[in-house]
C-alpha cells in the first residue's frame, strides 16, 4: 500500500497511489499522510479502502507526502562505492558510525514533478543524490535496532541535491573547517530536497534492504545500485540516531546514496534537465530542473 | 517592549515580560508570540497595551517564546576570543564567512526554568555557550545587511548546550571527518538549547551589537562579554544566510558564544547546577541541570 498526498480541484488530499492514477480516500481534506500508514488513527480503514473513483496522474498535482516534519536528517555516506567514488576511505560498519546532518524541511522539501531550481548564487556544481527515506510512525528514544521496524510508518524517496563546491567569500583566508561547513551550508539550498511521490506502507514494504534503485538524468542512467548495499541498514540509522535524540511521529531519515553522483564524472545539473529518481516498491520522483 | 509566552491556570497565553512580574495580553491563549511583534498583526496593540493585571513570576511558568520555528540556525564561532579559547584561529571578517549549523528544534528547545538533562549516553563533557538569538519577522532571501533589521522581529537568549566530545561506537577506526561529525551531533541533545525567557522587541532593543552578556554556573561568572565583540553582526548573519537560503517567519538563529565556555576549564555541567544566562534588554534564561 502506499499514500500519496495531491492537490485535486483546489482541495489537499491523501490517496492510494498507483503509479498512474490515484485512488482518492474518504474525508481526507487537509488530513496528514500519517495517519493512513501503520500506527495512524485510519491505518485499517486504509487498508481495507475500496473505492471506484480513480484520477489520473495528469489530473492531479502531487504533493510531498509528508511536508512538515519536525526534523529531516540524512546520511552522508553510506553506500562504500560512493563514499570511494569521492575520494574518501569506507569502513566496514562495525568501524564506524552514520554521518548524520540536517536539511531545512520547508524551503527544501520539493513536491514530486515540481522544479529544483539552480541557486544564482551557485550555479555551476549541482549534483544528485537518490536516496530511501524513513518515516518515523511511532517515536521514541533508546530504540533498539531489533525494534526499529516497528517505529517506521512507511519509505519514500529523496533526492538530496547537493552543491558541490559552495564556496561564500571567495577571497577569505582558508581555515580548516571551512571544507566542512561549505559541504554543509552547500545542502541547504531552497528546493533541495523532492521527496515522493508517496509514502510506500512499511507493512507491505517489508524488506526495506533488498530495493533495487535507479537515478537517471535526462534518460541516462547515473545510479544504478540496491539497498542491500547500504553500510548501516535503516534499522541501524533509526538506533543510532534514537540513542542520542527522541525520534517523533514523522520525522524522516534519508539514508544515504549510492555511487553514480554526477560530481564524479563532473556532470552537473542545468537548466533544462529531467530528473528521474526510482526505487523499488515506491515509485519515481520526477524533478525538472530550472534556473532560480 | 518584551513578549513572553506561558502557562497560567492550564491556559498558554502571551504576555508583556517585566522580569518579576507579567501582564498577560487580551484575547492571547494559543497565539503565536511573533503576532505581537513587529510585522505581527497585533504589534501595535502590543505596544498600546495597558492593563493592571500582573502575574508574579512565581504564579505563572514561562515557556519557550517560539516553540516551533521552521529553522533553528546556530553559529559556531562568532567570537574571537572564544575561537581562540579553543585552540582555533579567529579571522577578520572580510576573510571568512560565518559557520552555520542546525539543531532539531522540538527535542533540544527547552522552557525557561525547565531542566537541562545530562544525556545518560555521554555526560561527562556537556557545555554551556550563551547565545544572542535573532528572531526573523518578515521573511525573504537575498536579504542585504543594510535591510537586514526590518526583518528581524526581535531577539531572544539562547544557551546552545554542546557536547564536547560525543563519540559513538568509541572503537572505530578514526576517519578524517569523524571530528565534525562528532561536534555536529554533540549539538543534537533532548534539551539541548533552552530558549527565553522571552523576546524583546527590535523596535525597543535597537542597538543589538551593545549589548553585555554574562553566563553564570551556581552563581560563578564563566561568560562575560558584549555582543559588540561579534565577528559578524546579526545583520550580517541575516545577510549571509538569507542569500543562499530563503528566510521565514519565525525562523531563529543564534549568533554564537563568547570566551568562557567550560571546555576551556575542564568544567563541565553535572546534575545540581543552575545556569543563569544573561543578556542586557532580554533578561535572565535560568536552567537547572538533571540527570536524564
Amino acid at each position: 500500500m502506499r499514500i500519496c498526498r495531491f492537490e485535486h480541484q483546489g482541495r489537499t488530499l491523501a490517496g492510494l497511489y498507483e503509479d498512474d492514477y490515484v485512488v482518492p480516500l474518504n474525508d481526507s481534506e487537509d488530513t496528514c499522510v500519517l495517519d493512513f500508514l501503520p500506527g495512524g488513527s485510519r491505518f485499517e480503514e486504509a487498508t481495507q479502502f475500496r473505492s471506484e473513483e480513480k484520477l489520473s496522474i495528469s489530473d492531479i498535482r502531487l504533493l510531498v507526502p509528508n511536508p512538515r516534519p519536525n526534523k529531516l536528517f540524512l546520511l552522508a555516506g553510506n553506500y562504500a562505492k560512493h563514499i570511494e567514488e569521492g575520494g574518501e576511505i569506507a569502513a566496514e560498519r562495525a568501524e564506524t558510525f552514520p554521518y548524520v546532518f540536517m536539511k531545512p524541511p520547508t524551503t527544501t522539501l520539493t513536491n514530486p514533478g515540481d522544479s529544483v531550481r539552480i541557486p544564482g548564487v551557485s550555479p555551476n556544481h549541482i549534483d544528485w543524490e537518490l536516496e530511501l527515506g524513513i518515516v518515523i510512525g511511532k517515536g521514541g528514544k533508546g530504540i533498539a535496532e531489533a525494534d526499529a521496524l516497528s517505529h517506521i510508518a512507511g519509505f519514500t524517496i529523496f533526492n538530496d541535491i547537493s552543491d558541490r563546491k559552495f564556496r561564500p567569500n571567495p577571497d577569505r583566508k582558508e581555515r580548516p573547517k571551512d571544507q566542512f561547513f561549505d559541504w554543509l551550508h552547500g545542502k541547504w539550498h531552497d528546493s533541495s530536497c523532492p521527496s515522493g511521490p508517496c509514502i510506500a506502507s512499511a507493512h507491505t514494504l517489508v524488506d526495506p534492504q533488498n530495493l533495487a534503485m535507479q537515478l537517471r538524468v535526462n534518460g541516462e542512467l547515473f545510479q544504478d545500485a540496491s539497498t542491500a548495499q547500504q553500510i548501516f541498514p535503516v534499522t541501524a540509522v533509526v538506533e543510532f540516531i534514537s540513542s542520542f535524540v527522541t525520534l517523533e511521529p514523522g520525522d524522516m531519515i534519508s539514508t544515504g546514496t549510492s555511487a553514480g553522483v554526477g560530481n564524479t564524472t563532473q556532470t552537473y545539473l542545468k537548466p533544462g534537465d529531467q530528473i528521474e529518481a526510482s526505487i523499488e516498491g515506491i515509485g519515481t520522483l520526477v524533478s525538472p530542473v530550472i534556473a532560480e
